[in-house]
């Protein structure tokens, strides 16, 4: 089977490095077009990224030059992990042109008519696609995003309890990876031996996403799901991997047995039609007390996995537990990657 | 003056270290007994004790040699900073000889007859150590405690709203600082890049704690004060400082002006009697949306100032806000010395 | 081929966690037994182990129970990773009793008749099995050791040059990661920001391990290379991988691109025999100035590989440059595994 | 007395930063003008800066409104912090202007007629100024510099042995801070778990201006002091305090006892005069084997001492030990004070 051309906006970030490592030996996409900024247009990939990951760089892509960041000449399939100001602006251009764009950014995130999704949760979503102004052309781009990497883990792990039991409410209080803040991203002097209580918007994106995530589709449109929401973002000194201790009230009462029953049977769509990134198990419920936690265990399915763990009951809601996901695999490349793959499998990726 | 002597029990450990610290320049008293365990008896205090602070031994604790820990012989003003288990043990046999035992541990913080107190929140509870058998011989003795590091901040913070506006729910999740734990304590293979998720027993101190001592004193009992309260409690990669991610319910609802207001204005007792230790302002409230910081802002009144920051509007409760404290001063030396200053100042130190 | 069962002594420390996961999947060797402190006996190897490594516990290990640390029972073919003190003990007790003895300990390291192998440096030290007691006796018992993980990877850099142009002085000065003082280990307070400018015994080791290493096999004993040596070992906060800044004065001067050259096309016997864990390149040369580091390179080669950079002119001896390699991988279980490896090819192993 | 007013030229850097922490409450010098880069002219200290230090912003100057940087309405003594690139720009600016530039940059420091002081080490080199194009107008202006914060350490432990038994060979390998790279500075991904064996120009820096520190004023120029000298930098993640492992080859041997009682007795012009800065006891050895590290002893004598210890026998040169000192105060700002002040008692600044 050949293998599909795929391009990468923001390949030089940390983002676009996780895509590039993720595809190296992707069996449906082959990386053939990588842009970054205009600054960096023309020089080999090797040469304009700084290269922040343990495996080295792909060989291919090492000598691979940067192209512009425009549609001419760039394939069909693109991943965007651009900056948001900058992906409101190119990614509506890319569709233009007939790509389709499978967007990391939090730009279009929320835009009525791009669906936002997370295949084992709401893989229906995509139909929104064929509402899209970009995709009733002859060219037929359309844009697809992923959420926020603090959404993901927790949508991951609320999507089974709130199909079994109805989320009432929810709390979340995150310690977000440096990672999650890009390249050069978070200064060593702000973050040694400390934690930084705030991310700018980032509580907005989880609480808004996490109910557009778990909402319904309904025709042309997305009914947002129905919930108390609060989230309180901290970033912490780790590298990889979004920890977040997190409190639920249920419409329906649940046992502990009941919801951790739920985690561990918890497959969907991704799992069934064994898409190549889709991990086996998409929520992993670890016994410990004490787990799950960053170092350890964000890399758990090929750091597709969420883990959740420490279920035990709350003394304002009903439940609190711990959530973990790799922010910049299953909370952003991985994602995006699922995202294409369910959008192969459904034919939308000709 | 002549400097009232006292002890200090588990002098060698993190907490003992901060007594001694504490202790150097204090007006009051004067640090003339140290012990700790039985191997360290007869040995200097700089041999036995691995100094992990910043500043150097005091010199004439430096050549102190340890004592046993038994009453004979020690003065009658003790500070103890010992395991609870031991703890349970020794504080009574203290008491018993008819020595002031202030502690820090958790051994008999829930006992019905002994006081738990922060001086700015509870400082009438003291009223309990009348009613204690050790004290209702000849010699005299009783016991005082403090909360746990984790509890501190978060009641300094709590006590000015419980008061103005009557708390209904507390949820908290802390973000712990290491030396919390002792020393050795937190092995750095655990906690670098890394957040566990876990505390042996602290959520149980933390609402425990946090509700006797926002309770009533009510003839020779306290009344626990009821709201519903649900802590998680996490350790991260910090040296000091715990910073708290607290969400609350009002009976009585606040703007947040009314909120500020209430934290700016909040002096007590402690204050007003120009205690030693006293932190002129015990919740300053910080403007800047990312504050308070462990690395920035744990020292604030000489790490007796409880910092506060981030007020906002919260989805499921009304609001959210950060607390940071210095867990090994404000938290746990600092915490018990006040209370010492205190009781002096009410003649509980003959 | 049925796969040949080891043992393991120590198995719940650092390094034993290291030889079980490198040992998972073996081709030729199992693991059927496992031992650890006496209070372990009979716990199940889950239980007993805190698994500080980012894999899981492999599934038959983790049920395994712990036997007692004696020779009765156990396999042939032991690897150990025991401390010092009770390796000297233990070690000679499973020789005795006619076991290959795979040991990292630092206990027989210097001993006249225990080889101290790294198996591309000098392999044929292993003739020294041949001179030793247990080995002549009916039971043919051996020890075999390999060096500290300090020392590992600067003679891996050294060895190609001293071979070339024959060492005359050499200097390191190492920063080490935590992982190399096992499990509990360094206090989180002794090392968040901080460096620990001591390590008990290790500039010791370095020094007489590197000579002893790159010494020659003469009869029955080897005769110690002969150059001024000095290391300065300091702790750092890194969880695996120790970098090493190195200086080094040879006999026969060489240029930048021949130093090069030599490290470029080293292998040696582990590699022309395919030995499963033998890197296929022991000695990486990386060309950023700014490489090796820890975090992004004590990996390659599955972390048995050294790299080196920065080779530049020395204004003191001829030449400078940085080392790094793994130090629980090629520094300590992968070390022995490899030294298993090399006797199993020269049917040490029957 | 009324206090003399100064300057800051690149004011909220860290080194900035710095100026205004040790000012804050000086004897003799106030802060009366902030200059930052142009785009933050006309802002008020406190919205311009990020502060990154443990101390508040003083009031007063947190309201200072930011100064275009050029001479004209700057007061005559200049603290400059500025990047290399600009400080070769503007200082001669405002030495031509007249004013006394007291610069902590790396653009002035090597050249002939600049004097580059430690006042422990050459205070006699400031009569370089008189030899200044700058100084012989009618302005009256002139430069001194003070050296990288990782050779005044060094320097401050050699130059006792340098006086006593005289240096022929000096190597040293560092372990810096990252507030030594300024701020944002280093990337939290690239020092989280990390070691970087690599600082641009850093080396060259620590050679040339030890020999020039360590120089003799000869007429208008200094002869460098005459030694082998070979530097290996490292960044490590740490916030303050560089620590470095260093061998010298002394020409004279010298015992131990000889050296340490070198260091402990070495007091110098600073001392004498009592300048307010002058730490009471520029060298601190210290016995314990572990000792000196940054966590903590790099505040000792308030910043402006520099510890060493380890003291031992070296294999390759005579003797190695650890220096550690403070490299934002004693390394930047503090030396630069210290310069300020010592011209200040010889009547360089009216």
């Amino acid at each position: 089977m050949k293998k599909l051309s795929v391009g990468i906006l923001g390949a030089t970030g940390i983002v676009g490095q996780r895509f590039i490592q993720m595809l190296e030996h992707h069996p449906w996409f082959e990386v053939t077009w990588v842009a970054a900024s205009d600054r960096s247009e023309g020089r080999s990939y090797a040469e304009a990224a700084r290269w922040r990951l343990k495996t080295s760089i792909p060989d291919a892509t090492a000598k691979m030059k940067l192209s512009a960041a425009r549609p001419e000449g760039a394939p069909k399939v693109i991943f965007a992990a651009l900056d948001s100001a900058i992906a409101r602006e190119l990614e509506p251009q890319f569709a233009e042109a007939g790509c389709a764009v499978i967007s990391n950014s939090s730009a279009l995130r929320m835009q009525a008519d791009v669906p936002l999704v997370i295949p084992e949760v709401n893989g229906d979503h995509i139909a929104l696609i064929d509402g899209q102004s970009w995709r009733n052309t002859s060219k037929k781009g359309f844009v697809v995003t992923n959420p926020n990497c603090s959404a993901i883990g927790l949508v991951l792990a609320l999507a089974p309890l709130h199909r079994a039991f109805t989320l009432d409410a929810v709390m979340a209080v995150t310690m977000q990876a440096v990672s999650g803040a890009g390249y050069p991203g978070v200064a060593s002097l702000d973050i040694l031996a400390n934690v930084i209580p705030y991310i700018a918007s980032e509580e907005e994106k989880m609480q808004e996403e996490t109910q557009k995530l778990l909402g319904t589709l309904n025709g042309s449109r997305i009914d947002p799901a129905v919930f108390a929401m609060s989230a309180q973002c901290n970033r912490v000194a780790v590298e990889d991997g979004h920890t977040e201790s997190i409190s639920i009230r249920l419409k329906k009462k649940a046992s502990a047995e009941e919801i951790i029953s739920e985690w561990r049977r918890f497959t969907a769509e991704p799992q069934r039609l064994r898409l190549p990134s889709a991990p086996e198990q998409p929520v992993i419920y670890m016994e410990a007390p004490d787990r799950p936690q960053p170092r350890f265990d964000c890399d758990k399915g090929n750091g597709m996995a969420t883990s959740v763990g420490g279920l035990r009951k709350c003394g304002v809601l009903d439940w609190k537990f711990t959530v973990l996901s790799h922010n910049t695999i299953r909370g952003a490349a991985g994602a995006a990657l699922l995202n294409a793959e369910l959008l192969k499998a459904k034919a939308y990726l000709e």
